[in-house]
């Protein structure tokens, strides 16, 4: 019995090497990275600040310092590491690995990123947006298991989306597709930071949700949204969800109307998609989480799909951590 | 030079064989039928009335008696055909070959199509949704040819689409993918036949279009459609369509909202799927094919891909024949 537990030990071990791979997450003002194992599991984290002004080799010297980083904290993981997995928000071309025109790095227009790390760690680097990594992640490893075709979400100060077909993620024709915080559901409605009208992101988005509330209460009427925020003026997402779980009836009223517009979008990318479940992450996700089954329930109202209510809708398993698991699972 | 020429004559008469199909295109009041060529070439088309009440058994005749017909015009094609292609409305099932519930052919309720089809001439048969499948005969032969992924509608009394990836149609989960009839781009808008509301169906159809004539000309201002049309009642989207290319003002501002809404749809298709190619063919498309140019070049505007102009916007190549076109694009 020993014998036997020490040697399925080692195999543990020995397979936990194997797929060993590091994740990192690039953003706008920090580099996060950590070790990635083939369960999915995230070790050795680290977070270091990005460079975003000035030379791209300034900026590249921020993702090569949280991969050291990494390496320093666990030293075992230098020699077994098989693959370095990236991710970044913004234009990006994940076949060659370039970074083509990220609006929160302007240095880096053009770069040749995952050659770069190659030719720095020598071993295979990956490239991809943050959200189709993410969602990469959550079916590899995440609340998608199982599944071959996922729409994954994520719900914050912006809505970012991935598409997983046959579980790869889906580029389309340049890398451009998946854009699922930009489908329009209300052309007349009010202007996104993208420049179209009416997309989810600008309806349902963190901002888009303080904003409801604010309108909302500009009317007058007493609510805990006030009495959290201090003033008008100041209620963020984050008050209208502590007075929602506090059971006000004005931030109720703001997340129902949510709800709905997270059904309309849901009800056209199911009519387009049909997937075989949605898994949504971040901030705003979780706040509407309690609103989950509705929203299955309600779908078929807002989709020709008479099984709509049968596709999961669950919660990621990553939160903070999603861009470094997506990251890692770039690498095959 | 002549013993070559012959031989070559035999190559060509024996490939043609080769990959000869039937494709049959089961609607509610008619099946049509027709021989298909290895390059997509229909000849040898026939009709028969469909009959849609009754027992399943009475409907399948009509089925039979098309093929039949075919082979009857074609008597050569009886050893020759390797494969039987449907296509039809509605639900179905196309993994196991099975009409599900189609709204026209109420007597199919779970019929399994192909497997009768299969026993009865003793060739392979496929079964598909009718959009689905004219969008894979636009791929395989027709104006989405050289293209993996192309998003194909087809506008008309309806807006049915097909998606096409890798040269492959995608289905989603249960056959349910690719309604793309169905994406909402007003939520507030008028309600669809499908029970949601703002569908680009219920806004940019043939219907639609003359109802939204019919909303302009109340106010009363002359115009050629109602010229061509006798009464405001009996506007249909032809009088707009004819009315706008002798240059009437009315069909003009019509179209121009049309083309508007058509974009928004794009838009939202192009943020989501990235297609290399859209292809689309019936009737409203025709007439709205002046405005495929300014439409994709307004496409930047409503959709977050830099690079949206670039994706080509084409006319089908299938027209009345695109269901036989596309059932026979079925067959491997």
């Amino acid at each position: 019995m020993r014998a036997a537990g020490w040697a399925f030990a080692v195999a543990r071990c020995y397979d936990a090497f194997e797929f060993m791979r590091i994740g990192v997450d690039i953003g706008g003002t920090k580099v996060a990275a950590g070790l990635v194992d083939a369960t999915g599991a995230i070790t050795n984290k680290v977070r270091v600040p990005m460079i975003s002004s000035g030379t791209s080799a300034a900026g590249f010297g921020a993702v090569v310092d949280a991969i050291e980083a990494v390496f320093a904290a666990a030293p075992e993981a230098r020699a077994a590491v098989t693959g370095i997995g990236l991710c970044a928000p913004g234009p990006l071309d994940p076949k060659r690995g370039v970074v083509i025109n990220p609006p929160n790095v302007p240095c880096w227009r053009g770069f040749p990123l995952a050659a770069e790390v190659e030719r720095v760690f020598g071993v295979p680097a990956r490239l991809d947006n943050d959200a189709n990594a993410a969602g990469l992640a959550e079916v590899l490893w995440g609340s998608g298991q199982g599944n071959a075709s996922v729409f994954y979400a994520t719900l914050g100060t912006g809505v970012g989306a991935g598409i997983i077909f046959d579980r790869k993620i889906y580029h389309g024709r340049t890398g451009g597709a998946a854009e699922g915080g930009h489908v329009t559901i209300d052309y007349r409605g009010p202007r996104c930071g993208c420049g179209k009208f009416g997309c989810i992101e600008a309806l349902a988005s963190g901002p888009a949700i303080a904003r409801l509330a604010q309108t909302r209460l500009a009317r007058g009427k007493a609510s805990r949204i006030v009495e959290l925020a201090g003033t008008l003026d100041n209620v963020r997402t984050e008050h209208v969800g502590q007075a929602f779980r506090e059971g006000d009836r004005i931030a109720r009223e703001v997340l129902d109307e949510i709800a709905l517009l997270l059904t309309v979008w849901l009800g056209t990318i199911v009519d387009l998609l049909e997937p075989d479940c949605i898994v949504v992450g971040g901030g705003v996700a979780e706040m509407m989480s309690p609103y989950f089954e509705q929203i299955s329930c309600t779908l078929p109202k807002w989709s020709i799909n008479q099984r709509a209510a049968e596709i999961p809708i669950v919660m990621a398993r990553y939160g903070a951590d999603a861009g470094i698991a997506g990251a890692a699972s770039l690498c095959e």
